[in-house]
């Protein structure tokens, strides 16, 4: 049986889109896509994040370099930005631009990993305890109040932005969590070497 | 000097996208698509408004027939249905389509109706008092509260639904208003007999 770190790589290797909570709910909700993918040349669970809005895939709002570990027993995803990362936008759709992206292009993201625990079927990640993984939104710093919960089905991502000093809410959703349906499946990228450091 | 009336017509007839706004706060705002277009066969004042996700405006998720009024001096705006919408998806921006709907396609919405005032160089509308304007959302009855600010360069707007007991704030946008800059305009299209109807 594949350890709960390997379950939890395999799980998030694929492609997500919330385009039926969207269209049933306009214009509440904009339509986004996500998609996680293994760059095999990285340590193992390392995978690329890109977030973008569906009417322009080409151009993700967000690009990150995530790396799955149990350290000491806790599953965590670290969080990494990308040197330069408009170099890589799109690299989630093109293998030969993933494959360029190397270590020394991770930027790490202090107070951003994800703790994650296991939940029936799935499993539920929070931005670690701190309040240290801060934000720019509007010209105002804010800490990053972040939840993620995974499951065979798809997933449900909640961000909201809370002042450093006062905790006040500042930006985020009352409308709620997004929720995305599976559309994409990366598994047969991961490579067999991650699986053989992770000692299934 | 044109009337408030006739000024309040030529601002609404145009073309208003967020897409600086929903670009700048990525994934809180939808991009989306608004247009009122004049439909000169029908009463002064009648307009054509569609509202899309910008990724498909082929298939709108609201398209009404509002009418600007001046009743007993209230600068108004009445909000009408369509029957069968469906018919008249993408009317908007397909002139032949938009010339064949006529009066007898019009389904009222009771309680609205928008009550607008002036305010310095545009206008601020309203749905009118009552907590009658009831929308159906995730299977629950909301009343809507809405709110429009109309002004030379775009509009700002804000809907909001709340339970109609409670009056608990059942969904809406945290992250504030929708922020349209100004597209298209279809001044040259409202017709001179409503001018002259109008009195100017």
């Amino acid at each position: 049986m594949a350890s709960s770190l390997e379950r939890l790589v395999r799980m998030l290797s694929g492609g997500f889109s919330n385009q039926e909570q969207a269209f049933e709910n306009p214009p509440l909700y904009a339509h986004i896509l996500v998609k996680f993918r293994p760059l095999p040349q990285l340590a193992p669970g390392s995978l690329l994040l890109e977030q973008s809005y569906a009417i322009n895939p080409a151009a993700p709002y967000r690009i990150r370099v995530l790396r799955v570990e149990a350290l000491n027993g806790q599953l965590t995803i670290v969080n990494q930005a990308l040197a330069e990362d408009q170099r890589f936008w799109g690299a989630v759709e093109d293998s030969e631009l993933r494959g360029r992206i190397q270590t020394s292009d991770l930027l790490p993201l202090d107070g951003c990993a994800y703790v994650v625990r296991e939940e029936s079927e799935g499993f539920v990640g929070e931005v670690e305890p701190g309040c240290r993984c801060l934000v720019e939104r509007k010209g105002a710093t804010s800490y990053l109040v972040s939840r993620l919960e995974l499951n065979p089905a798809g997933m449900r991502t909640i961000d909201r932005g809370h002042d450093p000093i006062t905790h006040e809410h500042l930006w985020g959703s009352l409308a709620g969590a997004f929720e995305f349906a599976r559309t994409d499946d990366y598994n047969d990228e991961i490579p067999a070497h991650w699986s053989e450091q992770w000692g299934d």
